[in-house]
C-alpha cells in the first residue's frame, strides 16, 4: 500500500493516519515504511536528520501493530530534536563536544511520546546547543533558503512530509521561526507547561519544549500526548467571534515590507470574516525587553555551557568560545536586574488581554532568508518569549518570493486551551479546513 | 595542624577557612584531611554520605594548594546532594534503579562550584528521587531522630562538622526542614534563580536548588559561587529596623505547641530589640494551596519518574510504584486548573509585602521527630514553596526536647538580596554574631 484514497501515506497527517491505524485500515509498519522511503529520497537535499535508525523504527512499528491501538500517537512516526536525550540513539545537542554520546535515560518528553505509542524514527538537526553554527539542513520549499532554527531538522522533516510530527525547543524563536519559514503550525506552550527534563539547558529562564506539525488538529494531539493525557481532548469552541489585539511591537521596523503588508492584508480579511480586531500598543517599558533578553541569555548560556567549556573547549564553535572569553560578560548585578524586570513584566502580562482573547503579530521579519549560514533573526519574537506566553504559528501568509510567513497568535499565561480555540475559529473563518 | 586559634579545623566555617587559605596560613589539603578524619570517626553513626572519594578529594585539594587562591570557594570541601549529576562520582538519585550510574556530565551547579575552587568530597544521602523512602542518615544532634529530608545527608554532614557547606534541592521543604531539624542556615532561593541543569527533576514547577551551611556569611558566599559571581558580595545593610510580617498561615494548627510558643517568644524578643512586627493573615484562597501542591506534585512526579517506571519498576519503592498504579491519578484538567490557580497566586504574592520587608513563620511543625523511618512533614512549608518565594531558615529557637527549631524568613520574588539583609539585621539584634 502506498496511498489511501489518493493520498500518499507519507502525506497523511498524524490524526488521519491514527484514524486509519485504529480502524485497522493501515499498519504502523506500512506508514513507517512510506516515511522512511520519503526520507531516503529527500534526505540528500534536505539534510533534516542527525541520526536515523530505520531498523529500530520498523521494529517499534511492528510492536505497535501487534498491540491494542490505545495510545494517542499509536504507530505514528515522528522526529525528536537532538537537544533532547534518547537512551537508544546518540544525542549530540548539535555539538562536536558530544559526538557519539548516548544518554543513560530518555528525556521525559520522549518517554511520554513512547508511552503514547509514538514511533521515534530518529534525531533531527539542531545548531550547536540550539544557538551556535547551523547544520546543513535546507528549507524543503526552496533549498537555497534556511528552514529557520534552531528546530531546523524538525521543521524541515515535517514540512517535507518525512514525518507528520517533530519536537522542537525554543529559547528565543526556535519553534515559531522555523514553523513560519517552512509553512507549519508551530506551538510554543506557556513557559513551564511541558516537561524539559532531559533536554539540554540553554537559558533556563526562557527554555521551552514545543511542537511542529502540519495542522492544528495534529498539534493538539501531540500536545495532549506530551502532557500524558489518557485520551485526546477536543479544541474548545469560542462563544462568539474572536477578539484579537493586533500588536506591531516596538520592533516592527525590523519586519520586511512584504511581511508587513501581508499581515495588514490578512487582518483586513479577518475583519471582513467577522473577527473583532483592535490595535494594541505596548507600554514603553517593553522596548527594554531585548536588552533583558540579551543579559539573561548571555548569563545563563555561559553557565549551561561551562562544563563543555572546561572539558572540551576545542570542540566548541567560535560563538560559544567567545561567550566564555568575553572581556565583559554579563555581570551578576545586571543579570539580577534583568530577572527582576522580567518578573515584573510577566506579572503584568495579563493586562495585555483586557479586551482580547489573543494577540496577533509577526514572530519573524519575513520570509526565510536565502543561504544556509544563518537560521534567521529571532528579534521580533523576543518580547513574547520573555513574557512566557503561549504561542501558535499559523501558516496563513505568503511573501513576495512565494515563501510562507506565519501569523503568530499569543495567548494569556496558561491560556493555551483558549489559544487553540481562537486559532480554530480563525482557520474556520478563512475556510482553511486543511489546517 | 589540627586547629587554628583553638578551633578544630573541621569546625571552621567556609569563610573562616577561606581567609586562612588565602593568607597561606592553612592549606586546602590540611582542611580536607581534617574533614575526612571527622567523617571517618562519625560516619558510622551519622551515615550522611552515599559516596565518598577521599583520594580524589585530596588530589583536588593539592591542586588548589598549587594554584593561585582566586575562586570564591578556593580549597573549601563540600558535599553534593545525590540528586545532582557528577561526572566523576556515581549518582543514584537515592534510587535502586540508578545504583552504579555515573553521568556523562557534571550538573551546572557542580561545574560552578568547581570553577570557584570548591573541593567536592562526595555525594550526600537523599531519599529515593527526593520523595521516597529515607536513607539511614541520623540527626547528629540526637541519633534517634531524623535529620529531615530530602537533603538529609547534606544537612547532617554540615551540622556534624564533616563539611562546612553542602547543596540541597527542594520541591516541598527539603532544604528548609532539614536545616530546621539540624540547626543550620538553609537557603531556598527564588524559584528559578539557581541553575537546576543536571539535577534530577521531581516536580519541575516547584523544584529548586538550595544550600546548607552553619552561618549566614557562608550561605551568602555559597550562593554567590552558585551564581558564578567573580567576587563575593557583601550582604546589603537595611536602612532602618526590619519590618516583619508574622504569618501563622492556615495550617498553623499543625504546628506543635512547643514550636508555637517558641516562635511567639522569639517575636516578643525581636520586638523588644526594635524589630517592627505586624501580623499577616493570608487571604482565604491560600487555604487551597496544599490541594494545588498535591495535584502538581502528583502529576509532575509521575512524568519525571515514567522512564524508571518503564525501565526498572521492580527497583522502585512502593511509594513510587503506587503513584504509577494509581486508579485515579491527577487528571490533566485538575493539573491545568492547579497550575492556573498557582499562577494567579504567584502573580499576587508581591501584595503580601505591602508593609513588610519579610514574612516570618515556621517552615516545620516543630523539632525533628524521633525515628528514621520518615523525614518529617513538609505541610507547613507548602504555601511558601508553591509561591516560589526566597526563604532562609535561621536556627534561632529550641524546642521542649532541646532540639533546634528554625525561624523561616520569606522574601519578595527575586528579593533574595533584601532577604539576606533582613536576616543579618535580625541576627545582629539578637547578638548572634556566631551565625
Amino acid at each position: 500500500m502506498s496511498n489511501v484514497a489518493g493520498t500518499a501515506l507519507h502525506d497523511l497527517t498524524a490524526s488521519q493516519a491514527l484514524r486509519l491505524i485504529k480502524a485497522r485500515k493501515l499498519s504502523s509498519e506500512e506508514l513507517v515504511t512510506a516515511c522512511l522511503a520519503r526520507i531516503e529520497a529527500r534526505e540528500p537535499t534536505v539534510a533534516a536528520w542527525s541520526w536515523l535508525d530505520p531498523q529500530r523504527a520498523l521494529e517499534q512499528a511492528r510492536r505497535c501493530d501487534a498491540a491494542e491501538p490505545a495510545g494517542l500517537l499509536h504507530g505514528v512516526p515522528l522526529g525528536i530534536k537532538d537537544m533532547t536525550d534518547t537512551a537508544d540513539m546518540p544525542t549530540a545537542y548539535g555539538s562536536r563536544a558530544w559526538q557519539g554520546h548516548t544518554p543513560a535515560r530518555d528525556a521525559t518528553c520522549v518517554t511520554l511520546i513512547r508511552n503514547a505509542g509514538g514511533v521515534v524514527l530518529g534525531k533531527t538537526v539542531t545548531p550547536e546547543f540550539g544557538v551556535g553554527a547551523p547544520g546543513s539542513t535546507s528549507n524543503p520549499l526552496d533549498h537555497t533558503r534556511t528552514p529557520g532554527g534552531s528546530s531546523s531538522g524538525s521543521a524541515a522533516a515535517v514540512a517535507d512530509r518525512m514525518v507528520p510530527l517533530a519536537t522542537g525547543t525554543q529559547t528565543a524563536a526556535s519553534v515559531i521561526r522555523p514553523a513560519s519559514f517552512c509553512g507549519l503550525v508551530g506551538y510554543k506552550p506557556t513557559t513551564g507547561l511541558l516537561s524539559l527534563d532531559g533536554c539540554k539547558g540553554v537559558a533556563e529562564t526562557l527554555d521551552c519544549l514545543g511542537t511542529l506539525a502540519r495542522t492544528l488538529e495534529d498539534t493538539r494531539l501531540f500536545r495532549d500526548a506530551l502532557l500524558g493525557a489518557a485520551a485526546p481532548s477536543a479544541i474548545p469552541a469560542l462563544d462568539g467571534p474572536p477578539r484579537l489585539a493586533f500588536c506591531r511591537s516596538p520592533l516592527w521596523h525590523l519586519a520586511d515590507e512584504g511581511a508587513r503588508s501581508a499581515v495588514e492584508n490578512l487582518i483586513s480579511t479577518l475583519s471582513r470574516q467577522g473577527a473583532n480586531i483592535a490595535e494594541l500598543d505596548l507600554p514603553a517599558e517593553y522596548a527594554e525587553m531585548p536588552g533583558h533578553f540579551a543579559k539573561i541569555v548571555g548569563f545563563e548560556l555561559q553557565r549551561t555551557t561551562a562544563y563543555e567549556w572546561n572539558a572540551a573547549p576545542e570542540a566548541l564553535s567560535t560563538a560559544i568560545r567567545d561567550l566564555h572569553k568575553a572581556e565583559q560578560p554579563t555581570s551578576l548585578a545586571d543579570y539580577l536586574a534583568a530577572r527582576q524586570a522580567v518578573h515584573r513584566l510577566r506579572r503584568a502580562a495579563e493586562s495585555l488581554f483586557a479586551t482580547a482573547d489573543a494577540i496577533i503579530t509577526l514572530g519573524v521579519r519575513g520570509e526565510a532568508p536565502v543561504g544556509l549560514g544563518s537560521t534567521g533573526d529571532p528579534s521580533l519574537n523576543v518580547i513574547w518569549q520573555v513574557l512566557g506566553l503561549p504561542a501558535l504559528n499559523l501558516p496563513l501568509m505568503t511573501g513576495p518570493a512565494g515563501m510562507p510567513i506565519g501569523l503568530q497568535l499569543i495567548g494569556r499565561p496558561f491560556g493555551d486551551d483558549a489559544l487553540f480555540a481562537v486559532a480554530r475559529s480563525l482557520l474556520d473563518r478563512l475556510g482553511r479546513s486543511d489546517l
